[in-house]
This record gives C-alpha cells, sequence and structure tokens, in this order.
C-alpha cells in the first residue's frame, strides 16, 4: 500500500500513529458550520449534551461514584455493573463538545465547569491500585474480574480510557488522562496470556477495552497499551467464555466467516480490530475485518443501516433474517456499526463504507434521537403495527427520557459530538469528503495544507459547492465520494457551468486530480429523484414490498399523515410516479415523498386467519382493488416524534 | 344453558364437578387401542416416560429433593427455582400411564415402583408446615414468597397438585394427595386478601396454581381450593407486580381484549380461568375466556398452532406479527393452549375449540417430541434458513436430549400420558367424538351408557368407521366434528353404504340424532385431498407464500428431500396439482405432498442486498424463471428428525 502519511493528526478520534498501516487519516481541524448536521448538532449542544448531568444524578451514576469514594450514604443505585459508563460516554461527548466549541470560538464555561466536577468524581472513586467499578467496589457485584461474562469492568474501563483521550485532544488536559492510564496500567498487570507471570488469562466478554487501548496507546506512545489490546483481540474464540457467540467466543475472529452474537460487541470487537489493523499492518487481521464487513452488511444489514436483528440476547440474526417490526437495530449497535466502517474506510480507502455510514448516520442512528434532543429510542423497528401495545420498558416503540439501561443516549451524543472528524480524510496526495455537509476540511498535499469548504442544503438538496480555500501550488486530488444510492450525477465548474474534465470514476471514488487555485469552485450535483428499493428475494420479511428511498433517506409512512387512519389495510401502487413535497411545517421541516396507494377493505376472516388458496389468492396481487389514496412519506429519522402511532418503511404492493 | 349432567366422571384430566355449568364432560373411560396415536403414546410409554428417572437425577432434580430431606450432602443443583416442576410433571405424566396401562389390563410394576420410589422422596422433602420448593429450602433462593415475581413457588405448587389429583385418580392412593393438601393448605394459610388475616395480598407472576387448586378441590371437594383460586385469578391485573404483561398484570382478565405476555402464564391462567367459569358458571370470567381465545386465535396463531412470536421473555407479540424463523411456540405453550382450549370446547360445545385443538397436536405439539421420544424441541419455528447456525442452548433448532430448562419434555409426557380423555365428551344426551383415532369413548344418555368406538388410519386417510357397541333403546345424537379444514365428507351406514338421513350440520358438528342398535355402524370419509393456504394479508410475514395442508396435517419442506439442497433459491408454482405419495420408509412411515416448484439462480448482489425497483422488481413475481423441479413436503410434525438443514413451512410463489 503506497502512503504518505500527512504531517499533521486530527484532534478527533481515532488519531492513527505516525507509521499506521492505513489508505486515510481523518482531516485535521475539519468543522462543520451550517446546514442539516450542524442543526442536529446544535440540538446536542443545547440540549443533549446540557441535560446528561441532571440525568446521570437522577439514575444515580453520579452518587455511584460519589459513593465509592466515600462521600456519600446509601448503597449503589441502578440494575446494571455498567453504569459507570453512562458518565464515561458523557464525559466523551462533553469534551468532544468543547473542542468544537474552542474551535468555533465559542464560550463554553458551563460545560467546561461541569467537565471538571464530574472528571473530579471519576477521579475520587478511584482506588488506590487504579482500579475503579463502582458496582464492584459498592459491593454490588462480588470480587473484582470474578465474572468477566456479566462484569463489564474491561468494558467500563474502555469507555474511561475513551473519555480520558477525547478529555485530553480537547483540552490538553492530563488529569483524566492519568485515571484512564492508571486503570490501564492495573488491567495490563492482570491480564496476561499463561506463563506470562499474569494472574488472568482470558478476557472480557464484552469488547470495548481494546479499541480503547488502542487509542491510548495513540494518544500515550506506550506500546504496552497496542499489545494489550491485541493479546484481548487474539483471545476471543478459545473458549474462555465457553464458545459462546455472545461472548464473542464461538472461533477466532481471523477464522470467522459472518458476524453473530451480540451485534454491539461483535462490533467494537471489529473496530478494535481494523485499529489494530491500522497500527500493526497485519493483512490477515484487516481481510478478516473486511470480510466479517462485508458479510454483514451483504446479509444481516436493515435499509437504515440498523444491525442486531434478535430482541432476545441483542444478536444478529441468521444470513437474512431481517424483521421489521421486531428489527432490534439498538442505536448503539448503529454507533458501533459507523466506528466499524470508519476505521475500514481509513484503513482501506475505499468508499463503500462511507456508503454504509452515510445510510446509517442519517438513518439507522439518527432516529434514535427525538427532534428536540430530549428523548430516546434504544430500538429502531421498521415496523410498528397498528395493535402495536406499549408495554413500557427500554424497547419501547414510544420515545423515552431516560432508559434504565442508559447506553444509548450519551452514545448518540459523542458521535453528534464529533461527528465532523468522521467526514473528510487526507491521504498527504488530496482531500476525501466521504459525507456532504456545509463545513471546512483539511488536508494535505505536498506536506502543505489543503483547505476546501463545502456548502450545501444536503440531504434536501443534491447541490453541493466545493471551494478550495488553500492550496499548494502543485496539483493535487480532490476526491468526491459518489454514494452507492446515486446513479446520476454531474460535476461542473461554478464558474461558467462548464464540465470538469479529467475526471475519474474510480470504485465509488470521483477523482479530479489537478492544480487549484484558492477561491477556485466546482459543484457536484447528485440526481435526488425518489425511488423506490426492492431487496434481495432471500430477505424474506419484505417479500412483496417496496420501500421509498429520496438521496441518503430511507422514508417511512406513520399513520399521522395518511388519510383514515391505520396502515394495515394500505398498499402501494409502484405504477404511480412519486413526488416530492417540501413541507417546512412537518417535523421541523423535512422533504416528503408522495405515493399512490390504496387503502382496503380488512378481510372478515372470521377466528381461523388463512384460508385455502384460490386462483386469485395464490398470488401477492390478490387483494381487491382498493380506494386510492395518497400516501406520504416522511424520513425514518423523524418517526415517533408525534406520539404513537403505527409505522411502516416497507410497504407492500398487494 | 340446558344441562343433564352425566351420572358418572370422567378418571383424567378435569373431572367436572356434578353442579358444573358446562355443556360438555369428558368421556368417560376413554381409551385409545390402535393407529397413530396409539403409535405416538406408545413411544411415550416405552422411552419418553421411561427414560424420566435418570435424566431427572442426572440434572439434579431428585438430588435436590433429597437435600432438602437431609437425606444427600451438597447443594442444589440446577439454574432455576421450578426445576421441582419437571418431577411433578413426570408424576403426573407416570401417574396418567399407570391408569392408561391398568385399563388395558398390562403389567406397570416397574413403574409403579419408579412412581412410589420419587413420590416418597417428594414427600420426605415437604417441610413441617406443608411447604415444599427445594430452591428456597435449600437457601438458593432467600426467604418464602419473598420473590412471586420470578421465585416460581405457587406454580411449583400447581404441579405438584396436578400430580397429586392424576396420582389418586389412577391409582386411588392419597400419599402425594395427602402432600398436595398439606401445600395447598399452608398456601391458604398464607395467601389472602386483605383484611382477611393473611399475611400477603399477592400472586404467583406464573400462574399454574390456579387451574390446580380447581382440580384439587374436584379431587377433594374442599370448597376453599375452588375460592382460593378464584382468588387468585381475580388478583391479576392489579398492579401486585407493576401492571406488567409478562406477569399477566397488565389489566385484570375481565376487562382483557387479548392475550399478551408470557404465553404460557397467559393460557395458564385461562386455562384457570376457564375452570372457574365450569364451575362457578360466571358469565363475565365465560365471556372473558372466549374473547380472548378469539383474539389469540384470529390474530396471534401460527399456522401449527403455535402460539408466542418472541424469544424475547416468550411472550405473544402483535397482533398479526407471527414470523417464521424466530416463531417461539414453546412446546408448553401447545399444551397450554391445548388445556385452554378443550376447558372452552367442554364450557360452551362448541367445535371451533376442537378444530384449533388438533391442528396444534398433530402439528405445533407433536413436533415437540422426536420420533424416537428421545429428544425434543423447546422452541418449533416455521422456517430454518439455509444459513442456520446453530449456538447451541435449550432454543436450539436442533433436537436436544434435554434443556437446562426442561419444561417441556415432560409436559409432552403428560398430555400424550393423558390424550385419550381430550377425544370425546358426553352431555348426557349423546357421545361427541372431537377427534378421530382408533379406540373407545364412553357416554351416555338417559342415565345409560353408551359405549362407541372408533376405527381409522387418520389422519392419514380420512375414512372413520364408528360402531356403536352399548347403547340405551331411547335415541341418543351422535355427534362428529367435521374439522374446519374439510370442505366435503360424506357420512354413510356400513351397511349397504346409503347416506345417513336425518344428520344436521350444526356448526361444526355433526348431529345424528336417532335410535341405536349394538354393532351399528356408520362410516364418515373427510375428503383429504392436499391443499394450498394464503394467510390474512395483514400477516407480513409470509405475504407472497402459500403453505401445503392435508387434512390436520401442515407439511413443510426439508432441504434433505428437495434435490439440490438448500431452499433459498426454491419457489413452488401454485398452478402445478399437488400429488400425494405413501412414503413408509420415511419419517417412520408418512404421507408426503409432492408440489411443482422452481430452483432459481440466487441473486450476486454485491454488497447491499437492496436495489433499485425496476418495472419486473416491483411486484411478486420478479425472479426470471428457475429451473423446474418437484417439491416434497413432508408433515411438520416430522422435521428434525434427520440431523440439522433448512425448512420452510410458508413457501414462496415467487
Amino acid at each position: 500500500m503506497s502512503r504518505t502519511p500527512p504531517t499533521r493528526s486530527s484532534t478527533g478520534p481515532i488519531r492513527l500513529g505516525p507509521q499506521a498501516h492505513a489508505a486515510l487519516r481523518p482531516s485535521v481541524a475539519a468543522a462543520v458550520t451550517s446546514g442539516f448536521w450542524h442543526d442536529r448538532r446544535r440540538v446536542n449542544a443545547q440540549v443533549g449534551i446540557p441535560q446528561g448531568p441532571a440525568l446521570l444524578e437522577a439514575a444515580g451514576n453520579l452518587h455511584n461514584l460519589r459513593l465509592v469514594a466515600g462521600d456519600a450514604e446509601g448503597s449503589f443505585v441502578g440494575d446494571y455493573p455498567f453504569q459507570d459508563t453512562d458518565v464515561y460516554k458523557w464525559l466523551e461527548a462533553a469534551s468532544w463538545q468543547l473542542a468544537q466549541d474552542a474551535a468555533a470560538g465559542r464560550g463554553t464555561s458551563a460545560l467546561a465547569a461541569e467537565v471538571d466536577r464530574i472528571a473530579a468524581l471519576v477521579a475520587a472513586a478511584q482506588q488506590e491500585d487504579g482500579y475503579l467499578n463502582t458496582w464492584f467496589q459498592s459491593g454490588k457485584g462480588e470480587g473484582r474480574y470474578s465474572d468477566l461474562r456479566w462484569g463489564h469492568e474491561l468494558y467500563c474501563a474502555g469507555h474511561l480510557i475513551q473519555a480520558a483521550v477525547a478529555h485530553h485532544r480537547a483540552t490538553g488536559r492530563a488529569e483524566l488522562l492519568e485515571v484512564a492510564r492508571r486503570f490501564a496500567d492495573q488491567i495490563d498487570a492482570t491480564f496476561g496470556p499463561e506463563g506470562s507471570g499474569k494472574p488472568l488469562d482470558t478476557f472480557d466478554a464484552h469488547p470495548e477495552v481494546e479499541t480503547a487501548l488502542v487509542e491510548l496507546h495513540r494518544e500515550t506512545g506506550e506500546p504496552r497499551y497496542l499489545e494489550l489490546a491485541a493479546y484481548f483481540v487474539d483471545r476471543h474464540g478459545h473458549g474462555a467464555h465457553g464458545h459462546e457467540p455472545y461472548c464473542q467466543d464461538r472461533v477466532p475472529l481471523r477464522e470467522a466467516d459472518t458476524v453473530e452474537g451480540h451485534a454491539v460487541r461483535q462490533l467494537y470487537l471489529l473496530a478494535a480490530a481494523a485499529d489494530l489493523a491500522a497500527e500493526t499492518g497485519e493483512p490477515a487481521l484487516a481481510e478478516a475485518c473486511a470480510r466479517l464487513w462485508h458479510a454483514m452488511v451483504a446479509t444481516k444489514t436493515h435499509l437504515t443501516g440498523g444491525v442486531g436483528a434478535h430482541h432476545d440476547k441483542e444478536d444478529f440474526g441468521d444470513p437474512y433474517e431481517l424483521p421489521n417490526e421486531r428489527a432490534y437495530c439498538e442505536t448503539c449497535a448503529a454507533v458501533a456499526s459507523i466506528q466499524f466502517s470508519w476505521r475500514m474506510a481509513l484503513l482501506t480507502g475505499h468508499a463503500r463504507y462511507s456508503d454504509l455510514i452515510e445510510r446509517t448516520l442519517f438513518n439507522g442512528f439518527l432516529a434514535g434521537m427525538s427532534l428536540d434532543g430530549e428523548s430516546w429510542l434504544y430500538v429502531n423497528p421498521l415496523q410498528v403495527r397498528d395493535g402495536y401495545v406499549d408495554a413500557g420498558g427500554d424497547h419501547s416503540s414510544r420515545r423515552t427520557r431516560w432508559f434504565r439501561c442508559a447506553c444509548c443516549p450519551p452514545n448518540v451524543m459523542r458521535l453528534l459530538g464529533s461527528l465532523e472528524h468522521y467526514l473528510a480524510t487526507t491521504d498527504g496526495r488530496g482531500v476525501q469528503l466521504h459525507q456532504y455537509a456545509s463545513g471546512r476540511f483539511e488536508g494535505e498535499a505536498h506536506g502543505l495544507p489543503i483547505i476546501v469548504s463545502a456548502n450545501t442544503d444536503y440531504p434536501w438538496q443534491g447541490r453541493i459547492e466545493i471551494t478550495v480555500e488553500e492550496t499548494p501550488v502543485q496539483p493535487w486530488t480532490l476526491s468526491l465520494r459518489i454514494p452507492q444510492w446515486c446513479t446520476e450525477y454531474t460535476l461542473v465548474h461554478a464558474d461558467g457551468g462548464e464540465p470538469v474534465d479529467g475526471v475519474v470514476l474510480d470504485d465509488g471514488w470521483l477523482r479530479v486530480g489537478r492544480a487549484w487555485a484558492p477561491g477556485q469552485q466546482v459543484v457536484l450535483e447528485l440526481e435526488m429523484r425518489p425511488r423506490l428499493v426492492v431487496a434481495d428475494p432471500r430477505v424474506d420479511a419484505v417479500r412483496g414490498c417496496v420501500a421509498i428511498e429520496r438521496g441518503p433517506l430511507v422514508h417511512c409512512l406513520e399513520q399521522q399523515d395518511q388519510p383514515g387512519g391505520g396502515l394495515d389495510a394500505v398498499t402501494i401502487d409502484p405504477a404511480v410516479p412519486l413526488a416530492v413535497k417540501e413541507r417546512p411545517d412537518l417535523l421541523g421541516g423535512v422533504v416528503t415523498v408522495v405515493a399512490g396507494g390504496q387503502r382496503h377493505t380488512l378481510p372478515d376472516a372470521g377466528w381461523w386467519p388463512y384460508a385455502p388458496a384460490t386462483d386469485t389468492t395464490a398470488t401477492a396481487d390478490s387483494r381487491a382493488p382498493g380506494r386510492a389514496m395518497e400516501l406520504t412519506a416522511v424520513p425514518y429519522y423523524a418517526w415517533a416524534n408525534r406520539g404513537t402511532g403505527s409505522m411502516r418503511v416497507w410497504l407492500p404492493t398487494g
């Protein structure tokens, strides 16, 4: 792999080491300045992140820290051994937000004070030898590292490390990083291969510490952390946890041929493997990551980018087992999928990884947060039935203020807080725009900085104006990802509208290699005609159905928008052309897609819902024609913001 | 409801009291003498039940009883607080088997000795005050009745009572009944409404004690047991368990409009409610039972009769949420469904309840036991994918010798052991044949006994010869259920083949009211042509699919029988007529259905399994024609008896 590593590093997640075997590196000094993602991030900054401390206080997480520090009376509050991670993920989110605010020159004193206060609670809770876990320290769990199948101690350590790395990168301050190092050293002294003299030769059944240790290595330069990460990744699949798929222990990663078990665990493990492959350059590990990514995407990913088919054990299902109403598609799994895919994008330079990131960001991920930033979805199904009974709990299809198991909300916060770092890269020979958002992105060529800015109303419009703000005089390559959903596009000079010549389409990348001048502007226009999509016939759950997409957005029907109410009796007529309707009044301002359909009379099947097939019912176009109606489809990310009601992504054609 | 209660009672389950408000009573002295069910019951008698004690010993259940009796060292073995029920259900099954053997004049000394031995272990484990639960007595659980959400103490008591009642009915002996009474009295002294002076006003979140207490009342005449059962049933739905659907506590039963929560819990509760409605005659309770039965069958029952859509929490799903590969359809839920439906059949006299029983018995229930009686399925899906990965555990689609949670096998044993009592009834004015099996069934009219015998090769053939063996001289009515799946039938005199005249079809019952003479014989012929069935369009999981049925049997494709292997690429052509093929060589001897189909070339979709619809792909008949092939469908009950492999009940038409 020919590489020309850039000389400067990103200030966001995944600061690849100077010798990393990666095709791309995250853009240095990226910023999102307006438009769709800027609006979502503003909600995160103004509502999401600021509400964190009060919610963590109410849920007992901060009390638990004070409790084990000796600064509070009582006992552990909460049901799970991993509750400290809610605090750590919030600290990570807030740290990225501090960096973002600092880069934008905004005052951040209130947030900075909260970060200081909560980081101090964490530091005070740490034990003398570096260990830190309030569940076990409070006596709720029995015996340190005695239950690595369920105890989540290293998982918690991983999130602490991630928070500390973010805090250090964002603020330059070392207090939290020091806490993380002491814990990492305690873990390093405890876990190791048989014969190493370390007491425990096993791993935490919930991965996270692995990818965190790679980042800690990147931040500190300490090789022991990289070695420890590699040891943990390699330890999977040898039976330490009974070869359970749930524990990512059925087979070693390098031998696996599909993703399986708990989706978040699988994806955090794969993110670590991709991190290691980048740092070590091991081909077998990189190949395993690519193979498993492809198996996941080709056979186990919902149209929304959501993954994890099973509620039971939060598992991946079998290939093509992609249910609608019981799609688990945990919000955390969307975050984990993006983290894994982004590392693969950096490692390989292939555009398809960012295709999946785009789909997941705009759909399966973003649906997890309400439009107002105040409530959440833990699971993200593709269908809610007319007869849905809300039994409450974390897995409700009604948005919830906070969960008993509150892993998802701060996971959304930390990804939104650092999103600018997932949009553009440099390979030392130019800039690659992976996602389209209005902002500034810095890359490098010939050892000199490049700054490009983008201006767009994406995803509502397909026009993206790209301006070269700063450039070396020598030629370099601007690479623009042509999304996998896009079949028509143009690239023209803003000045005059002439097509840009010498452009090459290279496996999803539109490459513009040429000399650039400051102020030069090109316009990429992606055709945004709405479309119907169908699934591979092996996806049994959506046989005889189509879905509506426009640009990167998957759409859905919500019953609130359809004349006559519920969706049980509604079919779509694929022969009626789709139309686009701007609706600034709806759901914070969306572009809807209007389709033609029918409302049928529901059969009165008596007491048994199955019947002998007749000539007319043995095929899918079985129903008598219904009453013609207009169907209004809204972007999936905006569903469930108007109370409860039925919803469908996949629409029957008959 | 006009009733003429018969003067004698069944010796099987549900011995209705003399004043019961029920339309029908179980046949007195029923026997199955040959044919399909006789063969299945012989496997149960010769393999299933005899293997019980060794399996219960190996799993620790008997050790646990000895442990708390002070006759063993060590600690509780097993993971669940309800493990005593495996012993109790086996005792119930063995007791029914003893009764069956005695009625057939067979020697039973070995089984009787095992029953005596294990009943003595149970008696020895009981505490002075009547309490008995090895989980709590061994200290594994903390504090009697302290965790009624999960402790299962009354659930265990219920199965002990059922075993004791069966033992008493079967053998006339009182030792085990005395153990059950002492426990019931302890429970009665502990639980009662506020103000009753009893310490606990709540209920066990897993119903079973309720229906058991009704049977104990029937066996002993003690009214307190009936009152206690009514108290427990009424206590549901008022928030004692946080209104959780899982605990059957969301709403009171009389206000519910659908079945919900844990399927087995719901159905055991409903069985108790139907028992109470029969004993008390309360119309509101009978109406609620009928309403919930209809909601379950019309919207939440799989084609196999299986119920419980969710693995997660073993719950019912939403209406029409009936997945194939993730159908949970626990074997115990099939047993519970049959128990509830049979009580409704007795209560109301309606044929539809026995229609569902027939469907469940031959399909969703029977699939739970292997052909050789040595291994089991806990869950009974309607599809196993080509890419299925067996992660082992209780919920595997591979048959298992015994489960960690071994509730299902002894549940199958006890239902098969008492099956003759679910086949025929009397209303004091004649005999009703609900199910067709070769055997003898006794009823009553004019206060005098009627004995009819049936001779049939059902379900392989539709011919049923019915002989009146013993009859009063006065007229009485022979009622024959015409199965819901059957659209053509004839009833003729065996002597000469003339149609029987004066016959009335009355809501599923063919009524033959006339004077009969001993030896008189009629022949019912049910047309057994194989058929394709389709589902209500709201059953999204099977859109564009048909299933194959013949008589009461649902069929499936197993990959072993199809040329070319896996099922992912196979479609059925509904235009090709179905054929029947007798296969004495296959699966213990079955009649297969042969259909026409195609094997397609699977799409190579690249890395993303969704694509824009074209004119040809937006409808269900989208695939290019494949290679014509013959499909061989076997009865669903016999699947998974030839190792692992893919399986489908619902077959795509395109």
